[in-house]
């Protein structure tokens, strides 16, 4: 599976919407196809969208007709914010704009400039594929043979390049021989947990089993999970994790269970500017929660609120698994230490 | 709305699988049909169940055509066991099919039980739509002016008979003129939340939010939540509360964010005999996860977990609201001195 490549000058994703019933192909060629296929969800995942938004802005370079340098920064600079801007929550869209943002300033010409922003994008591309696998490593430790892990919604190869955030320790501990079981939560509204999760673990032959988002307490009162692995959208400098809505429950349960909560994410999530308090919680709208395929669920006219994130406070994280090795409390002294801002 | 009527021997009930996009009526004739209702949740939540159990018995009785009253009790045994199995976790089935077999061994003819049976039904019908109410009148004083309150899945008229159970305090503080405003929980996996009580509170014009699972921790967080009601399949002797998978999390997370968690459940539904630890919490078929309408979300040969009930501690329940008046902790104590089994 080749869920991203730069090829001829255009980037091929797979419209991760269709799956698992369906593997299709897009090709994104300008700076709106990137924006849109964050926005719809094409693509989606913290570490993805900040090499798709990197690519988004490496193709308004490289496709821009100008002799004006000043009338190219301008453009550009406005451009880095509309694809920040395309979804509020992940730090590293907002991120990897901002190094191919830096990259392209750097340069004095046109033309050095936009060869410069690919380069850039690629290499962002690269990096996040070498700190997935490093997760894997550092996290592997954490993981007994035996064990049974529980994940929510993707963040695996899909959300990543290669090996993904959360499933990186599994797969590592997986290539070294240990046994481990995953339980994927379905994740309601978008299901990235039954589609997403479950098909790339089952393609690499990792037992998964699914379960709905109610059966989370459930199954750690059956004493059915020995750990939790996540990923993350954005990370404070104070350790405060903004992910998938329904991790900040699990991190209850599991506190409540005495099962360590682990998040696994890259540099690129770290926030170290922005209060918890300020950031933003992105709302969807009802759709992905009345209306299922072509099934409408919810009756019309009835309300819905759609949080489509929610923050975990340090207090409830074990350790942060980073590709810079494990972060461990205190954070508001630890992340400092280890996690610094390329931009 | 009538979901559940007597007429001319046979039973009249919705098929809520169709609920909210049709009002399908379907007519009961036999134990059979009863059997298959409940099997396949075309009539679902513990007192109706309850109900429909009753009239399975009773349409046995009817219908059976024997001159021999060792037959005639043989069969009438037998078809109480056979019923009672339908679903293993509703303490109500076995409960109100015990109390119609017990109706019909105290006569001495066929004709007589013939009667009696049918009797017994339509009373155990009418006292559930008493004791929706008196649930309601007990619980009404807990909710404040002005409250929002977190129910989870379908505890409301379509559950019961009339007013419902969690629902029911709503229904009572509406009609004295408090504003409340609901939040119902989707319920993955068969939706009962966003399809029936964000339904029949729509059509009782309540204002009512669906919200996805994953969303519980975040609104409480968020101060959006002041007090949980739920219903309850069975409840132990000792305070033990199966009820819809994702309940015991929702109690973990109420009492994480100090709001009062309340069960509102009738006599029919404790169970005074059994120990807690050996309640069966039914599994029900993958499908239920896998599929929702012709949508198939997760890949073909992932392994799926699909437990429908659990267990919520009496540690964690703030009070039990019933026909009879509220019930405090300690529920040891408490519970035996309030109820009482009628079987």
């Amino acid at each position: 599976m080749n869920h991203i490549q730069w090829i001829e000058n255009r980037l091929k994703i797979i419209d991760q919407r269709k799956l698992p019933g369906q593997v299709k192909y897009l090709y994104l060629y300008d700076i709106e196809d990137c924006y849109r296929s964050i926005v719809s969800m094409q693509i989606r995942g913290a570490p993805l969208i900040g090499v798709v938004g990197a690519f988004g802005l490496a193709l308004l370079a490289k496709n821009m007709k100008t002799e004006s340098t000043k009338e190219f920064l301008e453009k550009i600079e406005k451009g880095a914010e509309y694809l920040s801007n395309a979804r509020p929550t992940a730090h590293n869209l907002r991120y990897c704009v901002g190094l191919v943002l830096k990259a392209i300033k750097a340069q004095k010409s046109i033309s050095k400039m936009q060869e410069e922003a690919v380069k850039e994008a690629l290499e962002i591309m690269k990096i996040e594929e070498e700190n997935s696998r490093k997760i894997g490593e550092f996290g592997e430790p954490l993981l007994k043979d035996g064990d049974t892990v529980l994940t929510h919604c993707n963040a695996g190869a899909l959300a990543t390049i290669k090996y993904g955030t959360a499933l990186a320790p599994i797969r590592i501990a997986v290539e070294k021989g240990k046994c481990i079981y995953v339980i994927a939560t379905e994740t309601r509204p978008a299901q990235q947990g039954a589609r997403l999760t479950a098909w790339e673990l089952s393609e690499d032959k990792i037992p998964v089993t699914v379960i709905v988002d109610t059966a989370v307490g459930y199954s750690m009162k059956k004493g059915l999970i020995k750990k939790v692995i996540v990923g993350a959208d954005r990370i404070t400098a104070d350790g405060y994790v903004f992910n998938k809505i329904g991790t900040y429950q699990i991190a209850v349960l599991a506190a409540e269970h005495h099962i360590p909560f682990y998040v696994a994410a890259p540099s690129s999530t770290f926030d170290l500017k922005t209060d918890h308090n300020k950031v933003i919680v992105e709302e969807r709208e009802a759709k992905e929660i009345t209306t299922i395929g072509k099934k409408r669920i919810v009756p019309m006219g009835v309300r819905i609120f759609n949080p489509v994130f929610d923050e975990t406070p340090p207090t409830l994280v074990k350790a942060i698994i980073t590709e810079k090795g494990v972060i461990l409390p205190p954070y508001d002294k630890s992340i400092s230490r280890i996690i610094s801002d390329r931009t």
